[in-house]
């Protein structure tokens, strides 16, 4: 499969980029960046071999069969919708777009056009969550009472920017770390979210955007769920915990684009630790999706799955902005 | 200093009966219990001189200097109003009364007696604690951002009774827990919860009342603090955190009355293990309240502490009853 990535960013120069080439036969044949000298400069230090500046163009006239999208977040609909019609399948990093209306008509495009629409949610591949979803699947704690996630990180320097000055760009830690979080409950757990309570403040990075959140999700089954999202806690370890009836699950350090991290159970025998698989994250992402293309499965995450963790950050958002209890509103899935 | 137990309950036997006898010149020469047969019973089981089932009358003739109340907590206001009047010290069990402003008569008639008033928060007496305290205030964390507080236990089958079926004796997980949670983030952090949000549910215990509760508390000072309160949860371990600026706080199997647990500091130094002091919660609570009467400093928790982490789990109830944030009503003080 040949790959175009719209946005000459970070993530696909660290992850991505090396992820698609991981999966045989794949290649990486165009970039797409608003600036030329950085697309050409991107090209040339990843060994790809066009750069575009419009995308239109680009799609009528490179050879692509896919596109990888990771520009800031107001960008994501056009560049799918643009790439849909165009009949390329879609990858798009989160959160998806900027209302669950937008994501909803992308992945719905997606669907009617027949091409694989992928989000870029990395959690639910890392061999940690697959293993402590194999457990709470095969009853290993009984009927789950309580979920915490914890995702209260150090935003790295470089990855400052738009995430802590431009809400206009999707910036905020609800809609970049909240949507993970409502990703990975919804993967271990197998329900969504049906109400929140949220608080946000601003502690020490946002400039117009909240810089750390907490929330309160009620899951179908009763299941109650309590997170916190940070840019500004730089030694708060990141965790997930879940809470049963016959026991819980508590992994530390888990909360990461890497195959790191610690997970036990405890239960009526003791507690112990519980070994998992250490691959790529994005890697398995990646070969998923492809066996997707090729008719077989689905992606890790689907379009629904970007669309649905959308939603969450967004019940979340307006629940911290009013105070209220709010419901929320997948667009129709 | 002479007691009377009002109240022959579970509580006094199991700790405050061996606390109160811990302080030099101490004695307890009466029981209160509504049945004769079980103050009786109680009475000679733990050595106590007399037993009684009136309590204007013993408080007219029973040779005491103090009470500690620890009957079902729509008792306490009466109980306490009555000891008050007679000019007794009074050790009050938590939650203080059924609202906030029966809380605050019981403090300023108190105040007004001049007797002692205090009560029977044990954290805030726990080595743990205590070395938890000392660390933020000498600045070890920097600026606090958060606090995490997960307070879900098993409910001992001796204990469920009222507590999981009574809302009329001050049933459910917010009355009986989510004080002891607000009175140890206060301690620890000096300032007073302004507004809560909070969501509760009945998962396996609650008959008419909720037995899980979770809630985020804003603080003045910008900190964001979360809880989780249960009574159905067997394999959770208890803890406490609090993440700063300059480093992370983390305490597991703190949120108990016996002298355990471990504190961990994490900062730019890495991750050690914070040694703390192993005396009894209730002993060192006692010797703080004689020393009271003395003269010398105040309890451990004093009234005003018992109205405001009644004052914390009331709106904790109102919001998660509601929906909506609610701002917390200290009652004037």
């Amino acid at each position: 499969m040949r790959w175009a990535l719209i946005g000459a960013s970070r993530i696909a120069a660290n992850y991505m980029i090396d992820a698609i080439r991981s999966v045989e036969g794949s290649t990486i044949t165009a970039v797409l960046s608003s600036d030329a000298a950085r697309g050409a400069d991107y090209a040339r230090t990843h060994g790809i071999a066009e750069s575009y500046t419009d995308l239109d163009r680009m799609l009528a006239e490179a050879e692509i069969d896919a596109v990888y999208i990771s520009t800031t977040n107001e960008k994501h609909h056009a560049e799918a919708m643009a790439a849909i019609a165009a009949g390329k399948h879609v990858m798009c990093e989160k959160p998806l777009a900027m209302t669950v209306a937008d994501a909803a008509e992308m992945v719905r495009a997606a669907a009617e056009k027949g091409v694989v629409f992928g989000t870029n949610h990395h959690l639910r591949n890392a061999g940690t969550h697959l293993a402590i979803r194999d457990l709470i699947a095969n009853g290993a704690i009984g009927n789950v009472l309580s979920a915490r996630v914890f995702h209260a990180v150090n935003l790295p320097e470089v990855l400052r920017g738009w995430r802590i000055d431009n809400p206009g760009a999707g910036g905020g830690v609800i809609p970049d770390i909240v949507v993970h979080d409502a990703d990975t409950v919804r993967f271990h757990l197998g329900e969504d979210p049906v109400e929140v309570v949220a608080r946000q403040t601003v502690s020490g990075l946002g400039q117009g955007v909240e810089d750390s959140a907490m929330s309160i999700w009620e899951m179908p089954s009763g299941t109650m769920v309590q997170t916190h999202e940070s840019f500004t806690h730089a030694f708060a370890e990141t965790g997930i915990e879940f809470h049963g009836t016959k026991g819980s699950i508590v992994a530390r350090g888990v909360m990461t684009q890497n195959p790191v991290g610690e997970v036990w159970l405890t239960d009526e025998n003791g507690r112990k630790s519980v070994p998992y698989e250490t691959h790529g994250l994005y890697e398995r992402s990646m070969r998923l999706f492809h066996a997707a293309a090729r008719g077989e499965g689905r992606p890790s995450a689907d379009g629904v799955d970007g669309v649905k963790s959308l939603a969450v950050a967004m019940a979340v958002k307006a629940a911290a902005d009013s105070g209220k209890a709010v419901a929320v509103d997948y667009g129709g899935f």
